[in-house]
């Protein structure tokens, strides 16, 4: 495996590499989730770059940008393991040079959920995504179905923006007792850990409620506030939305996005799932 | 030529297009500022493409989207007599379709000089310049220095954005009297043709000052409200700044970027110069 830190190596690789090429973009710390979507890069394409970059844009001011888990080594195994081609690595000023000034906004949808509490973050994410799509120039692009919003924006953006890149998405990875996978849950103690299940639990309640016939999204957001607060988590939000527009639903129709967001002592946890009607 | 409509047509021409491929992206009824662009895309490229596209993101609610000039059948002649391969002619609903969110802001430098007046102009320019790249996806792209602003914000947006793209500028063209050509000129009464030329005056009347020592900007600024005042335009902005940042001087070092805007009825119009020791 070669690992490029520069723009331009990393253009000239690209414009040489085998087609189709796939991209798995990352902040590192790489658990399960990644490398679901590192497996499913390698056996969909012929070249393969996971990107490693810890994006400042995306961080609020009072955000864990500083303390975020750094794990290059172990993270440079698997990969290699993995049998990636190209492990990505810049530097900050490499991605953001002094004077940067260009950022992509995908409107609407990213005022919800998410949105409302980290209000730069999907505007952080979409630019960063831009750029490695224009530096990799990636024919595929592989992202996890925990970030649903974030999947949806950059489904937006690459459609709007004209891109020549398929996304695609692979569902939640999770722990075996239904922690969804996050490179964050290494911040949490045996207690916190404890409540953070409150996440997953809670949406498989959800999940049972609207097998069970219930259509009042109402009834369903307070089943879940309900769970999670039991377990001395502190809520951020509590969806249940349209899977593309993210506006909260009030009768439950063909489908419905579960999603939250949930404060674990300084941490903050989100998972969603889909229901719909089988 | 071949005139296409289509994203999907586009890329397929530019995927097979002899490389250099260069493209001068305007808004249509095409003057000699314009055709000056076009026989240098011509000369410096083996493949050549004109988009004509009234942008509507690029107009404020109360400016002159509807009324802006459209003079398809001339401009077609004029690029076909140039030897322009492809006028790209997309319309609305093919860069704009229906659900679209996603918008390219260049910060800091966008939000003076005509920024401020303009406040959704250089989002709207930034973005579908984006959007034009990606679907023709040129080697080199030709702007006139006319709208020296748009011309640096698109430099700052290739660049940030590792865009593959060398952005090409040329001098603004001028009528005989000194009138900076624009597709607007054609909004212009007779009367109103002979207040639009304090514009050009009072550029030369600012670079005469600087040759004969002036160094003020105030007084270079006050010198220019006076000649254009005069002839009964009224003033946006006079600016003496900095010509990368936009940034108001107050003692002109090595150089200085002289820019108007000025209404003259209800037509706005700009020009600049850049005024710099020898």
């Amino acid at each position: 495996m070669r690992t490029i830190q520069t723009v331009k190596e990393m253009k000239a690789w690209s414009a040489q590499a085998r087609r189709p090429l796939g991209l798995v973009p990352t902040m590192g710390c790489l658990h399960e989730g990644h490398m679901s979507l590192v497996r499913k890069c390698r056996s969909a394409c012929r070249s393969s770059a996971v990107s490693v970059f810890v994006n400042p844009a995306q961080f609020g001011p009072s955000e864990d940008l500083n303390g975020y888990p750094r794990t290059l080594e172990s993270d440079r195994k698997k990969l290699e393991d993995a049998g990636v081609d190209v492990l990505f690595l810049p530097g900050p000023g490499e991605i953001y040079p002094p004077g940067y000034k260009t950022y992509v906004n995908v409107e609407d949808i990213t005022s919800r959920l998410c949105g409302k509490s980290r209000p730069q973050f999907f505007r952080g994410v979409a630019t960063v995504v831009l750029k490695l799509f224009n530096i990799a120039r990636p024919d595929l692009a592989f992202f996890g179905e925990k970030d649903w919003q974030q999947l949806e924006t950059l489904r937006t953006m690459a459609r709007d923006l004209d891109l020549d890149v398929t996304i695609e998405s692979l569902p939640i990875v999770r722990e075996a007792d239904g922690l969804a996978m996050s490179s964050r849950n290494v911040y949490l103690s045996p207690e916190q850990r404890e409540s953070a299940l409150s996440l997953s639990r809670s949406l498989s309640a959800a999940r049972e409620m609207f097998r069970q016939g219930e259509r009042s999204a109402e009834k369903i957001r307070a089943r879940i506030r309900e769970i999670v607060e039991k377990q001395s988590a502190r809520i951020d939000y509590v969806s249940v939305c349209d899977p593309r527009t993210f506006v909260e639903q009030e009768k439950i129709g063909e489908k419905a996005l579960v999603a939250l967001a949930v404060w674990v002592g300084t941490t903050r946890l989100i998972d969603n799932c889909l229901i719909e009607r089988t």
